[in-house]
């Protein structure tokens, strides 16, 4: 587990949710991804429009969502995330979204440390994470 | 597992693909989310517009992925869906994604069976699966 | 035109953009929701939870956009919002979007306002638009 | 008005529908953006993912919808395109939504005949559509 947390709060819009008036489950999944870029952003304070010059493509390889309780159009939600274990080129991100204070949503992304092949660009080939990146988030 | 299966092939539109020119990730739950009520059509005979005043909501609890290779756009992909299990008051549905007969993503949702409370909508109570229903999926 | 004028910045996330790089049109008219939303709720005071059982429901009748220039993944723009237009039951919402103070999109909405029929709330009726919220955006 | 039309009926997936229980407005402009989309292959005979590399990309400059009647969750509806007319460097494809034969959403993009610029890609340049393409219209 690693010391750097990200947290972001944000208002449910009305296009974020579904007939039952609640965020459709799948933009849980787009909270999570936005925030994984901003978590980047400000540990290693890298735009995240350079973050692929810089370092390369981080490729979703596993996700997953627990819904403890729907989250309702217009609720202000906490959007809490961090680096819960950096292994040799890849890395577990926590996402936990909570309203007043009580865990709603409890997720997690896997995703690969990548670059894009130069002589290919559709195939990746994964890297170790570098030192300096795994050392901003402590 | 359950031996009715639900199956249907789309192609990959340009909407559905983020800078990478591959499916963002969170457009999966859509996919499996649509082929859920799919299935339950098909296997119930009932329309997707009278399921909760014929039997209830099916709130997801539980949402996962396993993205085992990019889907790209234009890609023609088949998206193959079953439940593995019915317990109690829940269910769980297993969702395939393959290109050219290849897996691409693994994914599975766990939904329970449930009723909107009468006095306040906003509660939901779980409630059997119906013996009828599990009937119509063997 | 009304004197009021809401603006909020939002970063473009990845997952607004298409495989060009760029917001993928059809979110642009998410950006306009959500900021109507916003501006009505900043004009009147009244919380979006509780804007229909205030005053009633904002269907869209019209809706269009003029796009200027793209607007890529990263960059920091502003969406500002004010109705140009009360007319009896009715309004029109201008959206300008800019990016370093450059108009990167024109767009506007016409919407109706009105009320879900008590005996079928399927059915909508037209309403006055309330003097006492005209009056907020002067 | 060129004679070719292409047609698609889809049934509205839950997750298009916002809290109102029909289809979230912004939607509509994914429904156009596909639908130009599969025109342009139904009449040029080139798959999506081989567009760009044969013709260039075609962005949208202008787009609109009005919205007759609201369109419901589960309802079967079909999207009819076609271009009204080739300009020079651009044209305009109308889009009608109906349900049951009857006219739900008028809309409309105009998009530009464009390659991206060898040196920066960032930058397009418009070009005249070819002949062959408008001839496949008529």
């Amino acid at each position: 587990m690693t010391s750097f947390v990200f947290r972001r709060q944000i208002t449910v819009e009305f296009g974020h949710c579904d007939p039952t008036g609640t965020v459709h489950v799948p933009r849980f999944f787009q909270y999570f991804d936005t925030n994984t870029w901003m978590l980047f952003e400000a540990a290693t304070g890298v735009d995240r429009r350079d973050f692929t010059a810089t370092y390369g493509i981080l490729p979703l390889v596993d996700v997953n969502a627990d819904c403890r309780k729907p989250v309702r159009f217009g609720e202000v939600i906490e959007i809490t995330s961090r680096v819960t274990e950096f292994r040799r080129s890849s890395f577990h991100v926590e996402h936990r979204i909570t309203v007043d204070g009580e865990l709603a949503v409890d997720g997690g992304e896997t995703r690969v440390w990548a670059v894009r092949n130069k002589d290919d660009p559709d195939k990746i080939s994964a890297r170790p994470v570098p030192n300096d990146v795994i050392a901003r988030f402590s």
